[in-house]
């Protein structure tokens, strides 16, 4: 069986590093309102609403689900590691769920104890919701802002993690090829985005075989397109969309990925369509160039700031500072983005196991954006480029 | 031109609102870190990240936005509602950027001024985000949360926002003809579901013209899916996925919606393979009733409350109140879900404008679920059901 899922095993080490640092820290519980976290944790995802919902983990005792009762019958499908399921019927309720979770902790005797929380008003609070934080209902316990146990464990990939980002990079690579080979002028982006992305998540579930499913909803399993980077709107880093059809001339930005367990990579290429123009090599190249200098500056020991550097180094030099818009990258695994950041005023340290993306970029208003990213992990001594799509101007011009 | 977008003068009435009730409220200024509050107010949608941003409506002076350089050329080409920009080089940064926002409310003379505010932290702070609280830097300024004042401009939809939500039910039925006539035994639920959107969004495209574009980040045009709720897992109303094929004897449910200038209806159905068994065909047959007894219950000046009890009543007096796992429906429009909630909790009464879902389910665990879902609109005089994709079995048996 190929690896596309977290082992039991590395979700209970998770949960025990959690409990001791509970005891570090002095604390009974971590209350979690981060459905990120519940998935860190348990391998059990759902879809986000206005609906409170934590997940507590007891420094002893079992771990406990508070959340809308229609998530009751779906947690004991995707873990087993959630012990115990207490529910509410719906938001907001004749009793408001804030004050159905007071009882809950009432209920585990954690009323009067030392809790750490990710979020103060105790629920993740989107789509309207409103309600009241979940200190005021428990004014004997003493919540501690704790978001940083989770965000710290997950700085650092193990091996499970870093098998699964490497499975993510080959599936993303198919998709980036098959964007790249439907890539022709007079096209609707989004038309070759989503034939691109089709194909390559039927492929990827034929190929991993039944056990395979996306693990978070809106995705694609295997996913590339444009985000809106096409021609002058390649200029904005975050376009989101354009209305106009590709053209002969048009730089393109893409970006490719896919869902392995839940954990992705992230492969982002600048394309020319036909003959590129000199101005156009002409950034290409100096693009290219801080990425290799960003790269090289990869290696355990090194400080983010100092990734930056290298890149905004080569952009200065070049004379090309103002048209930069971003730092360098970000780590990168559960979520899009993540700590730390490749950015001059993160001074984090670069540790064996940590994944980023390198992705130095220039964007000249009116003409055209430029930037590669590509996911890197830091090894014993020195950096893997995990993404392997090519980078040379040659292999991605599009006729 | 088809209407698909709200037009300039309807952004310019919702901030000449926003602005009356600031001048109610006696707050100099209006500062917001939603994403959807930026769109609603001035069209203009971004990929919302780590990095912090603010729109500032001050009740007299420059409309303001303040965040991350790489929104600095995007602005421009989406909105003129936005008159000034005030931006960070990227995040963390050497200076923190709710420093430079403290700055920024200086340079804007608002530093000792009542400023209403929808998150006290300054910042949406999503994906690792750290900071200190807007609060703290400006010790001068008085922050009265004011979350509400976009909320309630929302909850009665205007003519315009109407008329994009019908748009939007053209195209949700599209991709869901499509949908189930791809359907059958055999299929990757995902398969057929992004076949549908493809084809539904491609159409939908070249029917409205070159000036349509999707107007967020990550959405199909128009989409038509499962989100797992294939065969048992129909039971589980948010399953995200499912790992093995459709086989005849499945319940089905599924969901349809489109983006239109950022607006979308929500039309689900419960679809069955082959031939309904007994026992399906009386749980479907209860779902309808309760359905129909809550559409009939919509009208202005009925209460939420009201409306989820009408639903609650057939299936009380059917004996499966316990197979229910959630409320009657809730709004919708910018977002999937939005306040008012036809909830027994909620009393919020209903108005003419109003768009809200019906839904009322059923979930038998190890079974089937069975939940229909409509967008109503609340009329002067009754209700609308903007959907009409047909509700009953015969129509909805695939083969």
């Amino acid at each position: 069986m190929p690896k596309i899922y977290i082992s039991q095993k590395e979700y209970e080490r998770r949960i025990e590093l959690v409990r001791k640092e509970l005891t570090k820290r002095k604390l009974d519980a971590l209350y979690l309102t981060s459905g990120t976290s519940f998935f860190y944790l348990t391998g059990y995802s759902y879809i986000p609403t206005e609906r409170p919902a934590a997940l507590i983990i007891p420094k002893k005792g079992k771990i406990t689900f508070l959340g809308p009762l229609l998530e009751k019958d779906h947690i004991p499908l995707k873990t087993k590691l959630i012990e115990e399921i207490k529910t509410y019927t719906d938001y907001p309720g004749e009793k408001h769920p804030i004050e159905h979770f007071a009882q809950f902790l009432k209920e585990m005797k954690l009323h009067n104890k030392r809790i750490g929380i990710d979020n103060p008003a105790g629920a993740a609070g989107i789509w309207g919701y409103k309600g009241p934080s979940i200190k005021d209902k428990l004014p004997k316990a003493k919540f501690v802002l704790a978001k940083d146990i989770i965000e710290n464990m997950r700085l650092v990939k193990t091996e499970e993690e870093i098998e699964l980002i490497k499975e993510s990079a080959k599936w993303a690579n198919l998709a980036h090829t098959l964007l790249q080979e439907y890539t022709t002028a007079g096209m609707w982006d989004v038309e070759i985005s989503i034939t691109a992305s089709y194909e390559a998540s039927l492929m990827m579930k034929k190929a991993l075989g039944p056990e395979y499913m996306p693990t978070r909803y809106g995705r694609f399993p295997a996913s590339a397109g444009f985000r809106g980077q096409v021609g002058p709107m390649s200029a904005i880093p975050h376009a989101i969309a354009t209305n106009r059809n590709i053209q002969t001339g048009d730089v393109l930005i893409t970006g490719a990925t896919a869902d392995v367990g839940g954990y992705s990579c992230e492969l982002e290429r600048t394309m020319i369509v036909g003959e590129p123009s000199a101005k156009q090599k002409k950034y290409f190249k100096i693009m290219l160039k801080a990425q290799e200098a960003a790269l090289k500056a990869f290696k355990p020991g090194a400080k983010c700031s100092d990734v930056d550097k290298a890149a905004r180094k080569v952009f200065i030099k070049a004379g090309v500072e103002e048209f930069m818009r971003h730092h360098t990258g970000h780590g990168l695994g559960l979520e899009p983005h993540e700590p730390p950041w490749l950015d001059i005023g993160d001074q984090t340290v670069l540790k064996p196991g940590m994944v980023l993306s390198c992705e130095p970029g220039i964007y000249i208003p009116g003409f055209a954006g430029f930037r590669h990213s590509d996911t890197v992990l830091i090894t014993e001594d020195g950096a893997e480029v995990i993404t392997y799509y090519p980078r040379d101007l040659d292999s991605l011009t599009v006729e």
